[in-house]
């Protein structure tokens, strides 16, 4: 038995997101069932963890086991073959046999992209968020500040299909200035459903003057998602790096 | 009579390009609809000149006329709430009587978007040709230097509904190296149709070995289409600026 770890990258507007469920497109079955037409073999594909419908990934992973041994670079040509454009295997390696693409993960990283521009870029709309009110990214970065560190971050997760435990740490949040707009950059030891955009929907409101930072700390130990701000959209959330 | 002119963005997939046309959706048609919406009138929207379907862009310019005083920061709003988010209209300003976006023009400025890369980002896919192939940078730099000045662009040109002056002057061909391949700019008072796209053609099989940067004078005089190279994919051409 072999196992196989492999790196994609999908622009996720027109999938329900990762995970495969009825009656929709997911990116987990697009490739795994890809995998099946290569290797003439049923699989079963197990990603680091789920993306939201229209959410994008330059660096999600994900592991498969099979009895066969597998030629990298053919591997990831044939991929490409039969995948469609907007999903594309960008790397594939065989791994020790305990390797497991969630279990093994010892952290990852996400970008959101907010667009401050007037007019958002039509080449940017379907990749970040335009959002045209005053946003001051000094606010931005103080309460990017307060969720720095490790907390219980129950009030900042939506209840999802897996309920794990709810304390991670967040290790960096790095505020960006670009050209458009702002890049947030968030690396941490994991992340709850909708966490990342549970949270960048409060920085944005704290940045606008409609919430202090200061209400932060209150909002954790609320424990109660009720209490924190509307998620921000799907498709400003870029899935880049998962560490192991 | 007010004469009024509008610099306008779009993402040109899902569009069979500027030009109004039956049965077909056009960006023309788009835009012209939401100002006779705007303004409960019937206008004539004239723009610097076609791009292809699937050519995007990011600073076409266009006229209409109107004897309505429109103000230009509710017109650019207004456009933007009734159009669709792959085209914007980024300004408006009124200008004399006299002003065409056509004939007005003195030149346009198009970038032309190769990846290089193995692995073409989904990101990219609608915006950048992906040549994997041997492109060597120097050899297409060698070919950018055939085309500038002034030549009878027949044999780069494809029939189009306006057959014009085939004299045109390129003033500028740069290949600037990127993160994932290469980005031609090109610059000149006039382009006929394709004719980016012929010249992207050909400069690509220099670059390759195909063909000799020598044998162009030879294409030139030769004022045959036949004699040219296949015209670069529409997807990898963006119109950048129109100059007047």
């Amino acid at each position: 038995m072999f196992n196989y770890k492999i790196s994609i990258a999908y622009d996720g507007t027109h999938y329900s997101g990762w995970q495969i469920q009825p009656n929709a497109k997911s990116i987990q079955e697009m490739i795994q069932r890809a995998i099946s037409i290569f290797l003439h073999e049923e699989v079963k594909l197990i990603g680091s963890g789920r993306t939201d419908s229209g959410t994008h990934a330059k660096g999600q992973v994900a592991h498969f086991k099979s009895e066969q041994r597998i030629n990298s670079r053919r591997f990831v040509r044939a991929m490409n073959g039969i995948l469609p454009f907007d999903i594309r295997v960008t790397d594939m390696e065989q791994v020790d046999l305990d390797f497991h693409a969630r279990y093994s993960a010892k952290g990852k990283i996400y970008h959101y992209h907010i667009c401050l521009d007037p007019v958002q870029s039509p080449f940017d709309r379907l990749y970040s968020w335009h959002y045209c009110r005053n946003v001051d990214v000094e606010k931005l970065k103080e309460a990017a500040q307060c969720f720095l560190g490790t907390h219980d971050f129950t009030t900042f997760a939506n209840v999802g299909s897996h309920m794990r435990n709810p304390v991670k740490t967040i290790r960096r949040i790095d505020c960006i200035e670009t050209e458009k707009g702002v890049r947030l950059e968030f690396e941490g030891d994991g992340f709850l459903y909708k966490m990342v955009r549970n949270i960048v929907g409060t920085m944005v409101e704290v940045s606008e003057g409609k919430r202090e930072a200061t209400e932060i700390a209150g909002l954790f130990e609320a424990k109660d998602r009720r209490k924190a701000c509307k998620a921000a959209p799907a498709h400003g959330l870029f899935l880049v790096k998962v560490l192991y």
